[in-house]
């Protein structure tokens, strides 16, 4: 049998932008669902990387989502750059008083559900939207199918598309399924996992004559490295050994081995949506946008869209007037444009292109000198790393 | 008749970089020998602009130079960088307490020539250096047709290649005349001079959805200002009122008009050689590296240089080792990249390539936002403008 829902906010995607926007209007009163396909095991065990911002952490902990980030997650004061064999720390709490925290993105939404549930949200796993109509109106709908295979209807005031990259709301608001500004990378990462203690304190992105590689940590036991690679690679074709070999000599060696237990090749894209609002109806998180994983980005770029968002729609419920709504895209757009620049920045820095000229490598060294001799230029760096002032209403 | 002339160090180009050289060379008590196949008025009647740097004009000072930079040039304590309609001023003063002085480079020459006629220099206008022989000996020569028609030949301790971007030297050093590392733009300025009063204090350096403008300045009565442009443009292909409707279009009006009495096309080019020295030849200035217009930079590098190498030779002479002069390559090209680096990072934050895509332009917005809102980003362009401290042995 069809069921029908009414609610203020519908919200399609339990990813971190729509559980953290479903929980950011609870507490200013506003009543949300939040419809995902996937399974709240699913969600939970989507293992991502996790670079938290300050802003992301100060969000969490003083929104009453989070205290274990705090306990659990590592706080990382600065970044290494090294180059041409010497490393260069980029010195967070010296530069700007700041700092990031590794926490994976799987604990943050753990953490989300758990804080939803918690407070008496509605969050329907396994119920899937698969259309958004008369977002023009007063009253958009989601239609889709719940978790009992049956068809469902959520009619609400307002409807954000928090559903990712793969978004269907993007159709709705943008008049098509791509509609955006994309950017292609012609190489990408090839991660893996590795069981072994941390190689080093904090991350290490090293751009090597052999290409990029980047050092992170994941826990006490359990590391993630990474490899610049041909987007086309396929992640069974490398020999432990060899991705070893390739770590080591791009970083200059030290690193501690241990056996690999996954490996995956993440692809470089940019993209900006043309359009986050049409009528009742809004993007959020990557749905708006995706960013290459350089600038480690993209989760808190999604908690700062719904943070400028849940006080936009806080504001339409409490005077009627839609001001706040209205500049939500333009606002929103600064930061993601700036956000863009920042991992488009980190990425060409870092990286050569496989057609890149001689002039360009050396070109990108004399930037890299530029920026680590410069207490201007490691300060620029470390504001966008560790992250801009989160805008609000 | 052939003439033959001894020297401790025999320099090739009698632009700024040549001049400067053998200036500080005869402050240390070395003799030198600048030969140029132009005529002294021909030197100084070649108009370019001239942006100096904090520590050029230092320079030009406290070596003996000129004090009429200090009375004739004009102090600029910032630049306005204007997108959007809105100009946003990068506050040298403010930022790293430095400044840089609009001069114009055949003033400079003239500067310098005075100099080294006043202090008994050698300077052999209209004299043609041809070759360079003996390089990887004790008593390299240089090889060319003198004033009077006849032979010169020129031998000297070291030879030093100061003679542009149509260097000779270059072949003898690098082992061919574009042996080096080259960067195209695919746009290049279109420049004019104007009779008219100025139309801004400052520089502005204007980035619009027309493409890019430079206003300029040149004296109370003469005003010089640029146009992005395709590289093939005829610059008689303009009429005057379409120049200054493109200028107005491009910097949101407000530019005071006046005759334009000339026009010219300025390619953008990036250029650094393979090698700076070969034995007991180098490579300084336009010779060695080429920037494009966009960051100033070209006149200041040149000096730089030679001031690096100046030490280096007075260290050879007060010691007989040449550990300076092996460093000077490797030292010289730390500057060298990183004034590469700003250049093209001055040039694509301010242009759109003609074949950019909505991304490329939205993402150069951000980088635009990105560093004029923030301080540590302006600072950072400001040490680069005004000109990073300059490296003596």
């Amino acid at each position: 049998m069809a069921s029908t829902a009414r609610t203020q906010v519908a919200i399609i995607g339990a990813g971190p932008a729509g559980l953290m926007l479903s929980h950011l209007l609870h507490r200013a009163g506003i009543h949300s669902i939040v419809i995902d396909g996937r399974s709240r095991d699913a969600i939970e065990q989507t293992i991502r990387a996790g670079i938290l911002e300050n802003g992301t952490v100060d969000l969490l902990t003083s929104a009453d989502v989070s205290q274990r980030v705090l306990a659990e997650g590592h706080r990382h004061d600065g970044i290494e750059l090294r180059f041409e064999g010497t490393g260069h720390r980029i010195d967070f709490a010296d530069l700007v008083g700041r700092a990031v925290w590794l926490y994976p993105q799987h604990e943050v939404l753990k953490d989300l559900i758990a804080a939803r549930l918690r407070d008496g949200g509605e969050v329907r796993f396994e119920s899937t939207a698969t259309e958004i109509m008369d977002a023009d109106s007063d009253a958009p709908r989601v239609i889709g199918t719940g978790a009992d295979g049956h068809l469902l209807k959520i009619t609400a005031d307002f409807v954000i598309g928090a559903d990712g990259s793969q978004s269907i709301a993007r159709e709705t608001v943008t008049g098509s399924r791509t509609g955006g500004h994309f950017r292609e990378y012609p190489f990408a990462w090839f991660g893996i996992l590795t069981e072994a203690p941390p190689s080093a304190p904090e991350l290490i992105y090293s751009a090597s004559p052999h290409g990029f590689a980047l050092i992170s940590q994941r826990s006490d036991t359990v590391q993630r490295m990474y490899l610049q690679c041909d987007p086309e690679l396929d992640p069974a074709s490398m020999s432990d050994p060899e991705i070893w070999d390739a770590l080591q000599t791009r970083v200059g060696g030290g690193l501690i081995e241990g056996p690999i237990f996954q490996r995956d090749v993440l692809r470089f894209r940019s993209f900006v949506a043309h359009r986050l609002r049409r009528g009742r109806a809004f993007l959020v998180g990557d749905a708006a946008h995706t960013v290459p994983p350089t600038g480690a980005k993209g989760l808190n770029l999604a908690v700062a869209d719904v943070l400028l968002l849940s006080g936009a729609l806080q504001s339409f419920y409490e005077t009627g007037s839609e001001a706040h709504l209205d500049a939500y895209p333009e606002r929103a757009l600064d930061r993601i444009w700036r956000a863009q620049h920042f991992s488009w920045w980190m990425t060409s820095m870092l990286h050569a292109a496989p057609d890149a000229t001689e002039f360009d490598l050396q070109r990108r060294f004399g930037e890299l000198h530029s920026v680590t001799s410069s207490r201007a230029g490691r300060t620029y760096l470390a504001e966008a790393y560790t992250g801009w002032p989160l805008a609000t209403f």
